[in-house]
């Protein structure tokens, strides 16, 4: 018997690095982990910010016990590739966890795997999951809906993936993890949501998003439309 | 006028990854940033998990005006690199700040550069700072002192490069990226501190790291007298 825990994590170009090396941090240390990055044609995926990772093409990987998915400003041209999202929904089928962090819940949703959940999502790009059917976009930082998990934005994945953790090996070892980690965060600023941030901080980032709403609405929009036409 | 800021990781193998690639994901955002990791050799460095990633020797680095150095299991053979150790230091003495995650500070000590400074580092190893001449183990997560500010174990690498990012462009300009990667952490449980982890937690780790303590105690005393030793 087969008692590995295999984990595939679903790099794109342009993907928000932590993302998903946070997760990576936590979910490796879980009993029998073997973790495996693919991406829609394998080799080297760019993040923004200049790392790079080397991935499997994502056809080639037999299947996994928790798939998760990141975020990222490459989510958009990921959402329009049909041969990645089967592969997705492929894998997915034969998960007992599906994950996303950030903007990767979007990608979940192009992908079909998110009609009748709730998911969270980057705070930014959060209302944007509405344009799925039967998809409820959810504020909060973790987001659990029956195999389906979601984090919101980028650093949201360390907590979501401690909950998964916790979920597939119980909540002693999630809090092992955490002590090993040292995951006591105390950040030096109250800005991290728009709720707490300095009003100038909000509305410049929000002037900046607004640059490229109209785009980002767009990709939506076709994704859904392709997966309401793929029916 | 070259105005970048040039900022080096330093790595090595059996880092633990998220040590640096959670300061990359906050720093590459600073402005004119300029990300190089770099290693005793150069070349492909593997980290304890699985993630690998390319570097350059980091004799070809012209210098840089951040250094940082994360940690990792692979302290404790980085910490007996003497060319690598040199190189620390020649970068060191041109940067404006130097910077530590974790075990890390381990290693800056090993070159000299704690010499009279505080500093921070994981809770399981803070105390064999003590080992270095004039090093103060400090149980703060972020430590500033001077130009040598550091953090405590893996995820503290967030919280203090939110901190350096905030003395390099403005605390409003943190704030920002803050909000970019919604750093508003809320980890599922309350056990990423010895004192506040569940007693078993804490005793069944402490077990694992008697086992290792050791080699650990021998490590760092051998880069103290080696440091004794160069003057």
């Amino acid at each position: 018997m087969n008692k590995d825990l295999r984990i595939v994590f679903v790099l794109f170009p342009r993907i928000t690095q932590l993302d998903f090396t946070g997760p990576h941090e936590v979910l490796w240390r879980a009993p029998d982990a073997r973790c495996v990055l693919a991406s829609s044609a394998g080799g080297r995926i760019q993040a923004d910010g200049g790392l790079a990772f080397d991935t499997v093409p994502i056809a080639d990987v037999d299947g996994c016990e928790l798939l998760l998915v990141p975020g990222g400003y490459g989510t958009l041209d990921a959402m329009a590739d049909a041969h990645l999202l089967a592969q997705m929904r492929r894998l997915a089928a034969g998960a007992r966890h599906v994950v996303s962090v950030c903007t990767g819940s979007l990608l979940l949703g192009a992908a079909g795997l998110l009609r009748g959940h709730r998911a969270a999502c980057h705070w930014a790009w959060r209302e944007l999951l509405a344009a799925y059917p039967e998809v409820t976009p959810d504020a909060a930082r973790i987001v659990h809906d029956g195999r389906v998990w979601s984090g919101g934005g980028v650093t949201a994945g360390i907590d979501v993936a401690l909950a998964v953790l916790a979920d597939v090996a119980g909540a002693e070892y999630a809090q092992s993890v955490q002590l090993a980690i040292e995951y006591a965060p105390a950040p030096p600023f109250d800005a991290g949501r728009p709720e707490s941030a300095p009003a100038g901080v909000r509305q410049r980032m929000q002037q900046r998003l607004q640059a490229m709403g109209a785009d980002r609405r767009a990709a939506v929009q076709r994704a859904a439309a392709a997966l309401a036409a793929a029916g």
